[in-house]
This record gives C-alpha cells, structure tokens and sequence, in this order.
C-alpha cells in the first residue's frame, strides 16, 4: 500500500509560491469527511473526523456524551457510507441528547463556568486516585505519541492523543483533525479493548492522558467522564479547564515540552 | 487597569517544573468560559467562548449558522450573567435550529463530504469575485494578525482571525480560545459595524480571511457563507476544505509563514 491509500491522508495538487517562484506541486492533507451516527436506526449525528478509527471514535463518543453508561450498554457496527449504527444491548436504554457538542455544553450546565463545573463533577471525583507519575515519564510519552503520529508527520494538519499508563506503556494513541476527536478515539479504543477482552467495567484508574494541542475545558471533561487522573497537553491550558481539573482532582500539566512543563491542578501526582 | 484585569485571561498559580527543579509560580492563561444564547427568550445554545466581544460572536455565529439571512434580521444585547439576547426584527422570522454546530455539520448535509459541500455551496459561488492580492499582502496581513494578537502574546493560548481588505487593509480582529468562535467574531464584527453605518446589506466582497491555525471545512464555510473570497491559514488545510474552497470559488492559502505558502484552490486570485 503505498502513503496515498491510507484513510487518513488524500494527496492534492497545489501552487507552492516561495521567494516569488511559482510552481505546481502536490502535497498530502489530513483527511475530513462526515461521519453519520444512527442510534438504534435513528440519526444522532453527522459530525466531522479523520476517517481511520470510527468505531472506536463513537465509541468513545457515546462514553464522554454520557449516552452509554456501562461497559456494556451499546455496541457499534460500521455501516455503508461513512455511517455507524450504535446497537444498545436487550433492555438497556440509552441517554440520547441531540444537544449540540464540541464547543458547546449541554443545557443542563447553566451559564456560568461554576455550573459547567458543577455539571461534570456531579460524581466524579479523582482525587483518591493514587497515580504517580515522574515528570520525565510524562515528558517521555510526549516523545512517544509524537512518534506515533503518523498522519501529523505526513500531513502537519492532525491532532493526537494517548493513552499511558502511570508507567509509560502506550494504552493507545490516535490522530484527529478534531482534537475532542482525537481524545474521543483513544477512549473508545481502550473501552473496545476492554470489551473484548470480556471486562465487565470500564476503567482509566492510574492512567495519563497526553494531548498534542492545548487543554481547554472540553479535553478536562472527557478525562473526568473516563476516569482519568492525569491530562498532560503539549500546548495551553484554560482557566476553566484549570478550575475543573482542581475540582474533579485531576491533575493538569501544559506546555510540556523540552526539559519541563507547567502543573496547574494537583501537582501532589508529578514526582 | 492591570493586565490581570482584563477580560480574555486570568492569573492562575502553578507549580513549573525545570531540569529537575520545582517553584511556585503564577501566569495568565486564556480565560474561557460558557456563554449562553437566548433568542426571543427562549435558550438557543450555550458555547464556551473567549469572554470579550460577545455580541460580535453572537451576531457571527447567527450569520455563520443562517439562522440570519439579512443584516437586520435581528439584534442583540448583553443580559446579565454571561448570557447574550437576540431579538428578531418585527415581521422577520429568525431560521432557529437546535442542531449540533462546531464540528458537527447540520442535519441536512447527509453522510458524505460530497452532500457537506453542496449544502454550503447552495447559493453560493463567488468565482465572480475578481478580487485580487499579492502573496506579499497575504504574509503581511498574517504579521498584522500577530501583532494584534494582545492575548495569545499574554497567554499563548488562543487563536486569532483577522478580516482584511486585498489591499491589507484590517476590517477587524478578534481572538478566542476557540478557532471557529475567533472567525464568528470578525464576521460578527463587521456585520455589526456595517449596521451601524446603516448599510442595507452585508458584503466581504474583495476581502481576505486569515486566521492563525489551521482551514479546516467550517472555517471555509464560514467564509463561504460570508462572502469571502480569499481564506488565508498559518497552518495545515485538510481534504474537505481544498474540495469545498474549490467548488465555492474561493482562494485558500495555507501554511502562509516565512517567505511562501500553498495555494490550494483558485490560485489565480494570488500576484
């Protein structure tokens, strides 16, 4: 299989203009494309991602929505045409919303960041998680989910995410235009493991996530929904994503690059 | 006022870590925060945002998502409490819809990036727009960007979009955490200003969008919908947004930094 026939990359023809020379070229982007989630065979959803992973990124979708709540709950199966059919299991129900996502909250979190906070903290707290991790281990699974990256290298233009446990060994890594995508996709695919392998619970106890991008709110969120006791982004952080990290007790490291990085919430965790 | 004092961040304590040594600093990140949209008293949505030019957003975001089709369609005022009104004209009905937005495309845009594409395109073409730029124009808008970044220079924490003439003229900037939401903003901005200066209509003919991140599909939706006919990205395009700026006659220039870029639709627009 040669680059241009993976799902995640398309090759384009393009004028490349440097020091006032003019030329036609060609070049590999990231892919986008709509993906459609039916639920039960009614339409969830369309929503936009780097084809590659789908199953596990609504997987992973139905955990941080909170559509599912068990292990459990629901299964996936790819359909035709860039479609997903989510199946729930005899007698469960599942917690549909047709809210909006993304950069947006659900209606339920009021206005104001205290209630958003409110909102996923509602029985979430990770503080009596006993991770530790070293900061060099976490700047080592930087390096890691940068080698993994095989889209960003060929492309420039996707966001990754993984998986670690406390240790470093990579759960899973993956890439997205989107990075909730990104974050979303790691999550189903431990979840889908799990299953696989006849777990009966979901659990990310004692595990770090490690973002490519910046850390706002929503990647915080995800985390807390999946359990997850540390969040370790290469770019920024928010100030809500910093106010909901302190409260959900999930430690937030940012700017993790070079020789050091920032810890903004629960330092007690970085070693 | 301090820098403290200001809307778009905050200052938050941090323990920094460095080759091996470890202090209590603070430092100010990019505040985000939810904001909540009512129109004609009825919730619409709530999104985080970049708190600081609310109304820009929201009168962007009310043109981006059709939900106005007209410059006087609708007005919009702060309320208390993070929240925004919209208040539609008398005897104009405002195209409210519930569904998902940021990556989620609507509803009506089927399972493929073909279907996306033709549902933005409806309408739209703005082959016809004979402005003109030079590549050198192009690189200088992005440098006036940056320099009118004042929160990413404060928080390295957010993303910028800045409306130009194709002369290089600015017509407006705006940041926010959220990259969709800094192109809502300039929309936003200038819709809002054309309304001022009683214009009957709203037109970005002849202008150029640049933003500071990557072009994905809704950032060229946005300016397809808008009227823009030269989109202009620091970073990475992706396969959906070439294949839409195609179709719609729009330029798009990415990985604009240095002394090139890429042009990867409608290159003939560029001198």
């Amino acid at each position: 299989m040669s680059e241009d026939d993976l799902a995640d990359s398309r090759r384009v023809t393009l004028v490349r203009l440097r020091d006032g020379a003019r030329a036609e070229e060609s070049d590999l982007l990231a892919a986008e494309e709509p993906l459609a989630i039916r639920v039960n065979g009614e339409r969830w959803m369309v929503t936009l991602r780097t084809p590659g992973d789908d199953l596990d990124l609504v997987m992973g979708l139905l955990w941080s929505d909170a559509v599912i709540a068990r292990i459990d709950d629901a299964d996936v199966h790819p359909a035709a045409d860039h479609t997903v059919d989510v199946v729930s299991a005899p007698g469960r129900a599942l917690a549909v919303r047709h809210a909006a996502r993304a950069t947006t909250v659900t209606a339920a979190c009021g206005m104001c960041g205290r209630h958003a906070i409110d909102d996923v903290c509602a029985g979430v707290d990770l503080r009596g998680d006993g991770a530790r991790v070293s900061a060099d281990a976490l700047l080592a699974m930087t390096e890691r989910l940068r080698e993994a990256q095989g889209a960003f290298s060929r492309t420039g233009g996707v966001h990754a995410a993984g998986l670690f446990t406390a240790s470093g060994e990579l759960l899973a890594a993956r890439e997205d235009v989107g990075r909730h995508n990104a974050v979303d996709k790691v999550i189903g695919a431990t979840l889908r493991r799990a299953r696989s392998e006849g777990a009966d619970a979901f659990s990310l106890a004692g595990s770090a996530l490690v973002v490519t991008g910046r850390a706002g709110f929503e990647i915080v969120q995800k985390a807390a929904r999946a359990g997850v006791p540390v969040v370790c982004a290469v770019s920024a952080p928010t100030t809500l994503s910093v106010e909901l990290a302190r409260r959900a007790g999930i430690t937030l490291a940012a700017f993790a690059r070079g020789r050091g990085m920032n810890l903004y919430a629960h330092p007690e965790r970085v070693t």
